[in-house]
């Protein structure tokens, strides 16, 4: 046992990404008011926070504008429209899309870094799209952007199909490789593990591991420090957990955990108070009883979503024993 | 690392004690009406829970009778009343009330076991209150009960009074020492040291270690489950975590992490639905913002139940605030 008390120092490495209208948006649509952006955005500056992510560079083909706001395309113009005069250097805030493989047209819609007020692309990808997502983060990479590879449902593939994405990420330029626990399922000790494996397989290139946690068993923010402690430099939350189903680590509880000086709470509970409980009465997440279940049975959350749109939401028993019959 | 997958698998010797009636109560005075009771215990007996806590014996001169419901003193009358052909042999199931030090009347108002439907005493108290704890302890095991020991609040005294209440409380009969987070202030590190500790206290007493956690910090859970990992046989849980203002370990998302199939979760979310979904909205619990403040503040809870009850009850800002001038 450790007799000092790593808990109330820090690690000045240690950086944190907002993704909650990345994340939430998988919620709303991206239909997001250009006032509840530029709030989450104000309050990141004023919290202290590395990085926003401000939503997907996603296809307009299979996400049509008809139906999606700006912040699932990011195009340049609307990027230019709330962030033209951002400011990386002054604010110490870094901008971020993500493309998903096989979701985004990033050969034709990611101009240079430098004619851009994004400073990182983050890849996400299945383990089977990992070739794509070698190629986009060379790309991205060549377009001058910092990069992050997100092999995202982590719980859900074989040892030896991770250890294979890990080794064709390993000699890409992506600056993190991040461990996503995209259905809420993994225990602590599951994270001990696939900390040390990705540890030892970026091993000598320099790079990050992050942390992306799902809050389906009320364990974002204890599997997000656990990362932490263990070494992680790179995690993500979002204001009061927003984002898909149980939603994430929520920021205001993490940012109570660092003790890095330059972080602030305050901010983001006036934030939350002004923004984003009025917006929680209108969309739903969280780690509600249906996201629980999915977690537990390492389930994409997409069965309780479904379910709590449907005429029998409240039905939990009924959910249970479908999901019981079903797998 | 280990290489095994010990979340598969489980300990036959781990034992789960519910405390909704009794940690619930403190939220609405113990005005549950007989049929929430009997409801919460038929639960526990289909789940399989092995102990099931129904209040306080706190004395009626602190709590009178006019303004707390019966399980704020279970009187035997009522034991009797609502458990009078209880069987813990057939149903699995313990049935155990809490004595807080100075708030009960444990010298005359405790039956011999022979006499009562209760099987355990669970002794409640503060540092500076261990004599009158260890007295507790051996009154209510010369009448035959089992007994724990929970020192309260631990994450707001010295080292020092900790070793001094373990050295106590190691000759006693109590049969477990249980780590209580009554702030809900406690992060996985700390929670490690206080297993270490509380163990090597209680070495060769043949004592069981336990927790009892608090969600302030979302954390109930994590804290719970690094407990078990370490070796606590003894768990405390509450249906959809009702209990003092953030509430506790969440039963439904416990018992799903449980392996033991003795085990039942769907009875637990069939309670949910029935009966504790319809009293949150009538009383309120769980880690809203105010109670993430004062976890990661190391305060009581009761200055964010205090602001819930007030008319400015959703500025958080205020409340935030409030704490930082007066700490």
């Amino acid at each position: 046992m450790p007799e000092k008390a790593p808990w109330i120092t820090y690690r000045p490495e240690l950086k944190v990404l907002d993704c909650t209208i990345r994340d939430g948006g998988l919620i709303n649509n991206h239909l997001f008011t250009d006032e509840q952006v530029k709030a989450v955005y104000e309050t990141c500056i004023a919290a202290g926070i590395d990085y926003m992510e401000v939503g997907y560079k996603n296809s307009a083909r299979l996400f049509p504008k008809s139906d999606f706001g700006a912040w699932r395309h990011c195009d340049e113009e609307d990027l230019n429209r709330l962030f033209g005069d951002h400011d990386a250097e002054k604010t110490g805030l870094k901008l971020v899309a993500m493309a998903d493989a096989e979701k985004s047209d990033w050969k034709t819609k990611v101009v240079p870094r430098s004619e851009s007020v994004l400073d990182m692309i983050r890849v996400a990808f299945y383990a089977h799209q990992v070739s794509e997502a070698v190629e986009m983060i060379h790309h991205f990479n060549d377009l001058g952007y910092e990069t992050m590879a997100n092999l995202m449902a982590v719980s859900n593939i074989t040892e030896t199909e991770i250890d294979t994405v890990l080794e064709n990420i390993a000699p890409t330029p992506a600056g993190t490789m991040v461990i996503v626990d995209s259905f809420g399922h993994l225990y602590r000790e599951q994270v001990d593990r696939l900390y040390k494996k990705y540890t030892s397989a970026m091993e000598g290139t320099g790079k990050e591991i992050g942390i992306h946690a799902h809050n389906n068993m009320q364990l974002a923010f204890a599997n997000t420090i656990e990362a932490i402690i263990l070494g992680a430099n790179r995690v993500d939350a979002t204001m009061m957990g927003m984002g898909r189903g149980a939603g994430n680590c929520p920021m205001e509880i993490l940012l109570g955990f660092l003790r890095n000086p330059k972080f602030s709470l305050r901010p983001v509970i006036q934030l939350l108070q002004d923004h984003i409980i009025p917006l929680r009465e209108k969309v739903e997440w969280g780690p509600l009883v249906p996201y629980n279940i999915t977690g537990q049975s390492n389930l994409h959350p997409q069965h309780a979503i479904k379910f709590r749109s449907s005429d029998h939401k409240d039905d939990f028993v009924k959910f249970y024993d479908e999901i019981k019959s079903e797998i």
